[in-house]
């Protein structure tokens, strides 16, 4: 068998989304490179801004970042940007996210080459988020895009509080800054319930999450489903591997017993990886000594 | 997005399995090919017999197969062959495995078309089996086997009833006949039980299988597990997109519960289709709307 491929996932946000003939220029840069897929793009016109979806190996996908946020550069003026999404740069924020055969770590490895690449090549300044922040005051990207790319000049002359992790110490005049980081894959994951109060969906979300003191990567709200007259815990787990989707399925049905409010069911949104689900068909079934390995399709997909 | 690529799975058996360089030079038809991937194999010296677990998309995967075959009549003498395992032919068993963006009707096609090349090309007797058969009294296995190879040339004077479905009407003077079909992917389940008592494991195998009354596509025994001091009810589902994994799993527990013995966890032996699993974490979570597409190694693993 030959060494296990290495997958790595990358979801640049970049700050144009009306004029798509730029925005196909700057996704062009992901196509048709060796080692490199392109999942999926969207545009959103009110808010200016476009999210891509890329995996690859992690060289080829370097490579095909860097020149991504290059052509971002050369084809966005950010002081005629206007939308409705907080922004600080022609390339907004570039999270690298761990798929296959890589870790968090491989994640962090890889955002700060590109980082250090972005930074002195191009002359960009940019700002590690994260799990690759320098500092515990830059992991949050809200905290690091707070002022927008308006506000950039003043914010990185407040001290060293501020200051880029790598290239200028003052915004690119056209750029802005940009957010690089690493982070693990998102699960985006609602449970349905059997009432259309969203006074009782929204209190069993405060439960269930983080901030409300339940589970440790579990961030949620309570929505309202009008057509099915039902209500939605919708939750985003940021780290499957230490809180599980089954963990928020019970936790969120014993929630809702205290209201006499059953749970009808669930709903992943978007993509998810497979270790993710096959955890759950693991725990109810209390399968012994599964490996991922045992799954045909992943012993094809292995050259 | 490029056509979706098609994976057959196959898992001949060859009636060789001491002599290792016979093995070996069978073997070898399966490495180095273009769109084939040999993911196993294993010789075992008292059943004197091999099998081997190769994928690959249906033209090379076609190639392969025959010239494996052709390998086995060359290097395998059946007069001389001897061990416990049932068998009529060099190669004995030849069963195509619908895994990725193929019906089990591609897998009945591609195993009707090796058959006629073998027949007329190799001049080997064969009889069409399970979904490929020709007739229901051929679907079992057992039965076009029943004789072995020993009882191969009266076999075939008996009317039309054992008449090959393809080569010529006698036994090959070293080979033998054939068996090759077509049949779902098998998983071989277990469920563990807090009781050493065999007779309990039995009787609740009994109540859960097909031939006892149970589920349409599960065979099961009890087993006992004497480290453990536990016994198992020891599953092979023959096919999960009808019998799921989660009824297996279910109804031993039910079962169980009459004799007041608790299900102590489960396991999946050797591959398993993703699917299989996922089935079981769509029920358990009730999650709606889910398609396999929305696992991110599925679109990574596409071209």
């Amino acid at each position: 068998m030959s060494e296990k491929k290495q997958i790595m996932e990358c979801v640049p946000n970049f700050s144009e989304g009306r004029r798509l003939d730029i925005v196909e220029k700057i996704v062009d840069a992901f196509r048709g490179v060796e080692g490199v897929r392109l999942l999926d793009y969207s545009s959103d016109k009110d808010h200016n801004r476009s999210v891509v979806t890329v995996v690859g190996e992690p060289i080829p996908l370097r490579i095909a970042v860097v020149e991504a946020i290059k052509r971002a550069r050369d084809l966005i003026d950010m002081n005629q940007h206007q939308g409705q999404h907080p922004r600080m740069g022609a390339a907004d924020v570039v999270p690298f996210i761990p798929i296959k055969n890589v870790t968090i770590e491989d994640a962090v490895a890889l955002s700060r080459s590109v980082a250090k690449t972005v930074g002195e090549d191009l002359s960009v300044p940019v700002y590690l988020y994260e799990k690759a922040a320098s500092s515990p005051h830059r992991e949050n990207l809200a905290d690091v895009r707070k002022g927008q790319y308006e506000g950039l000049a003043e914010k990185m002359t407040d001290g060293a509080r501020w200051t880029p992790d790598f290239g200028p110490s003052t915004p690119h005049k056209t750029f802005g800054a940009v957010a690089i980081g690493a982070r693990m894959p998102l699960c985006a994951y609602n449970v349905n319930l059997a009432t259309d109060n969203l006074e009782i969906a929204t209190a069993i979300a405060k439960k269930v999450r983080y901030l409300g003191g339940g589970l440790r990567y579990c961030k949620a709200m309570g929505v309202e489903l009008q057509d099915r007259k039902q209500t939605q815990v919708s939750m985003n787990l940021t780290d499957f591997t230490k809180t599980s989707i089954y963990s928020a399925f019970e936790m969120v049905k014993m929630e809702a017993a205290r209201y006499g409010v059953a749970v009808v069911g669930s709903e992943v949104i978007g993509l998810i990886p497979q270790q993710a689900l096959l955890d759950c068909a693991e725990y109810y079934l209390g399968i012994e000594n599964f490996s991922i390995d045992q799954v045909i399709e992943n012993r094809i997909a292995e050259d």
